[in-house]
């Protein structure tokens, strides 16, 4: 059919089967053409085609809430919600999200990007409808991986103690965005080869309902006896002990086995777990034979090959230098130990994996007790590296605060993907973690140059064992820059002069050192003397330098793809008056005070007035100033 | 015996279990009477006694690895490694910490104060272990209230999975510090009623070794004669399911029966978890028979009667003031609900929890899922108060800032025990929050400067439906002042001048505005003349009072109590350089780049040099300059 004609999933109801599985095949198609050309989260999506199409048809949303964990399989959903025709902008700047987005449609009743979320957030929208007094199916969609988060197992243990009615359908791949690990991980392993056991327990109850009561004897009696049969049966105990009617496993491919499933799960009075399995990537070759998590999220890619459309020029990737860093000293230092939440490809560990198998832990979907393993590490004087998205550091804040840096352990944290992200958007932006980790005591934080200054860092990370040093680098790939074949150590808090100058400074590090090299040698043109000042330790600030410009009098321009309150640049101004240069001009360029949106970086930057241009005109600004008084 | 004496656990090698009896007699005696002068964490450390003392004989600390978690049940192993002499300053101002402490003793291997870190910690140092070849038992110590949060099942889930060895030690109270609630909880419910299980699996393991094995068809099969009978004696299942050996229901207060069951521990391989009932508060009656939590951690009591020696003033707590006013306007308005982690009891949520039960949330430990909770009830148009301790909002950091401030959801925040709290010390300190809330875009944060300002602030931010706020207030109680019949709103992002000066401004809020008031009284009889401004809007900062004052070219001094880097005081900074006044003086008192022990809330202030003193003089400094400058 023609999925741009759709306004609403209203029309599902009168298909039947056959129809059904034609939309799919119609649907599937669509995605593969489409996201060959954009990029996105193919895998998770082409997993969901027929589970979205059996909710969206049993379910009248947006009266009943469907709520997507994480979001990125919300694809499906979006079309059928009268979206198909946005897709050519999908997750490009001012162009649909690839997040579930209120703002696109009220079908969106919960905006994601982070996993673990929903079952709170249903928690939260079922107490109001009980509250409220209405009728409605709250059905949060969580996969297999996001389960193993804390706070979805904080609202599981919740939700079956309120015994509040909810639809949970957990969306079991057997892999997340890397294959899974845990011991929930085995538990729905088991549960995937065992058989129906509701059905079995439906049949006894009938049976037990047809012998006359006793003044009630009996009904404890059944109860005794449905009790041992649960444990007979096997399947679903862990989540019948946690309160839940347990459902399943069910095909999720298979409209017949969803539909009597979810019919089923709607009469039921408290909270269901229904368990649907699915297959990642289902109906695209090269996805669905991925067992590592390529296919998961990707680039634009060849539609016939599944080959990808790499970019032109490749110097190595962040991730990947970072982590390759980190193995070749693994082999002369013994302490190191290599921490994942769930990120082992998009980390680019999988080579230190393979040469260090007993040093290595990926733990899942699980950022505070990753970080509190790293401490637990480091109590026993190894070194702990925990690789882990600014984003997603954000989950283990307090740990951070509570357990490494309160305890000056010696952890080193690996921000990946700080700054701004781009195309996977608000969400997962990297650019609150200096101001979230400068104000911790004891904790050093830094960012390099380019790549070659990245492996330095990486080194003298590893030698510091003063407490937690943490190195973020930005997404995407280095410069290109020549590597050094031995590594040193940088001595912490010390700035790097890239350019002498006289009529104004700059003061920044990683990604928008190239932009205020360039600035500054466009004005050099225009006879306007520039200092740039590597910034690479952004705590602690390097005061000796600080000093030397405050006392020349220096009009100075902070640059920082990140957060301006409470950010670098502040941490210039608090210095700066702490110590009695009050009058110098110290001009702060960085992201404003709102949430940033998807799109490439270079727009994002435009938008948000940070460009090559923004930074000479206030750099002129600044400079005139000076020379004026002067 | 002489407790005094104990110089370290050794000598619990030789004692008998009537020796035992008599010493754990002794601790409680010791404990009771101690605490009855400087108050303290009595009914956890009371259920202990006999558990920390079994632990010390059958391990060999530091060794072997004792891991508490939270830590407030850590007296008796601190007894047991040498500091009975010091529980004279327990708490207290350089004195012995309420909670373990590296540089107490080589016993204290982890410390602790916020729930839920022991088993990721363990996980952490059992790898370690396992690394370096080492021969050790790693023992983490948890409670049934602390097993429900996020970090802590995250912990499980990774730890069942990988199959370390490791002894947890899950005592089991039946409550924390206010009853438990959860799914989890009823898990162990059904525990405790059941029998023993472990006997029953050995014994048959025994039988089965008995028969010759063929082929290894015998020893699979005997492996599912012991999975059904696992689900047969239902006990531990639930641990079973995530892969522990689970041991138990086991006495805490009986020997033999402890030092069996730990002994039987050591032998398994991998992850063991011994469930231990105790009693709270068990040998002193009053601590005995509390069940709401009121004996958990307590203040000076009469120790033959039970009766807490208030402090003699009792202006209302302020906990109490904002769970009463946000109670009386849940009358009047039904979107009001009220969610705590935990808290009802600290909270004061007592009220509230009676009047409505319906419209009330106690999560447990869970942080996270309470933030969230609120967000998804938010998003129905609902308006969720979080009840939640400043320091324990850490742990949602990631939930503010992706689900409600993202979404820009009308949530309140009652953020509690905001800026130092004194004995519970450098764990429990609310001096972050303004540093790591204040870059969070969409989030109003305000702190009132008195009882009274406070109910008008929580009917504003009950009023308040443009997104998230949030209101600060501190630990312990109000200032007495007279309280308003009827409440009104205060226009958001606006301060008030509350005395008028010309040489210098304070800018502070909430509990250091009495200091600022002084110190401007002060100064006015030496003829300078001070402004001082209530800024009870950390953000939004009234920005047309800042820029009266700055146009003024007036000097200013801003108080936190609350980290510096980063804090209200930058923000004032920030917003002077970004409208180009880069010439005032700007002078910020609050708290150092430290983290801040334990002793009462003025000799801290003092140590950190905020006293009226330190005011004052800072203050003369900058009027001075302004009237050399005039």
């Amino acid at each position: 059919m023609d999925l741009m004609s759709i306004k609403d999933p209203s029309f599902l109801k009168g298909l039947s089967n056959k129809e059904l599985e034609d939309l799919s095949r119609d649907i599937r198609r669509f995605l593969i053409e489409r996201l060959a050309s954009t990029g996105g989260h193919i895998g998770p999506n082409l997993g969901v085609v027929e589970l979205t199409i059996a909710l969206h048809k049993c379910f009248d949303s947006p009266k009943d809430k469907l709520i997507w964990d994480v979001g990125h399989q919300s694809y499906v959903h979006k079309i059928l919600t009268g979206r198909a025709n946005q897709f050519d902008t999908l997750r490009q700047y001012k162009g649909l999200c690839g997040f579930p987005k209120m703002v696109e449609s009220e079908h969106d009743v919960w905006e994601t990007g982070h996993s673990s979320t929903s079952l709170s957030a249903a928690m939260g929208m079922a107490i109001a409808r009980d509250l409220k007094k209405e009728s409605s199916y709250v059905v949060p969609i969580i996969g297999d991986g996001a389960l193993t988060g804390g706070m979805a197992l904080e609202a599981l243990n919740h939700i079956g103690h309120e015994q509040k009615n909810m639809i949970v359908i957990l969306n079991d791949n057997e892999m997340s965005i890397a294959p899974n690990v845990g011991a929930l991980h085995n538990v729905l392993g088991r549960l995937r080869t065992a058989g129906k056991y509701q059905w079995v327990k439906d049949e006894l109850e009938y049976l037990l309902k047809k012998i006359p009561a006793v003044g009630g004897k009996l009904a404890s009696t059944a109860e005794r006896v449905k009790d041992s049969l649960k444990y007979l049966f096997v399947s679903g105990m862990f989540f019948e002990e946690l309160g839940f009617t347990y459902l399943g496993p069910v095909d999720g491919h298979d409209f017949d086995n969803l539909f009597e499933n979810l019919s089923y799960a709607k009469k039921i009075d408290g909270p269901v777990l229904l368990h649907v399995l699915t297959k990642k990537g289902k109906g695209y070759e090269p996805a669905e034979s991925d067992t590592v998590g390529t296919w998961h999220g990707t680039g634009p890619y060849k539609m016939e090959t599944g080959d990808f459309v790499k970019p032109v020029h490749t110097p190595p990737a962040w991730s990947k230098l970072v982590s390759e860093t980190v193995q070749k000293l693994a082999r002369k230092d013994e302490r190191i130990v290599a921490i994942t939440p769930a990120m082992p490809v998009g980390s680019k560990l999988e080579g230190f994996a393979s040469e260090f198998p007993e040093r290595m832990y990926d733990v899942g979907i699980a950022e505070q007790h990753a970080a509190t393993v790293a401490a637990g590490l480091a109590t026993q004087k190894m070194k702990p590296f925990l690789a882990i998205y600014s984003t997603f550091l954000q989950r283990a804040y307090d740990q951070v605060v509570h357990d490494i840096c309160r305890q000056n352990l010696n952890v080193f944290l690996g921000i990946d993907r700080a700054g701004l992200v781009g195309a996977d958007g608000e969400t997962h932006q990297g650019v609150f973690d200096i101001a979230f980790l400068r104000h911790i005591p004891n904790l050093v934080l830094m960012m390099p140059k380019d790549e070659n200054e990245g492996q330095h860092m990486v080194y003298t990370a590893v030698q510091y064992d003063d407490g937690p040093i943490a190195m973020r680098f930005p997404r995407g790939n280095g410069l290109g820059v020549p590597m050094d074949a031995s590594l040193h150590t940088i001595p912490i808090g010390t700035w790097e002069v890239l350019k002498n100058g006289d009529d104004a400074a700059i003061l920044t590090f990683g990604t928008t050192i190239p932009m205020a090299m360039e600035a500054a040698a466009i004005l050099e043109k225009r006879g306007i003397s520039i200092k740039v000042i590597n910034a690479r330790f952004i705590k602690p600030l390097d005061e000796k330098m600080l000093l030397e410009l405050f006392n020349e009098n220096m009009p100075v321009l902070t640059i920082e793809e990140a957060v301006l309150q409470g950010g670098f640049g502040s941490s210039v101004l608090e210095f700066a008056h702490e110590n009695g240069f009050h009058h110098v001009e110290i001009d702060r360029m960085g992201i404003p005070d709102q949430f940033i949106e998807h799109g490439s970086v270079d727009e994002l930057l435009k938008e948000i007035g940070m460009t090559t241009e923004d930074t000479v005109n206030r750099l002129n600004t600044l400079a005139r100033k000076k020379q004026k008084r002067a």
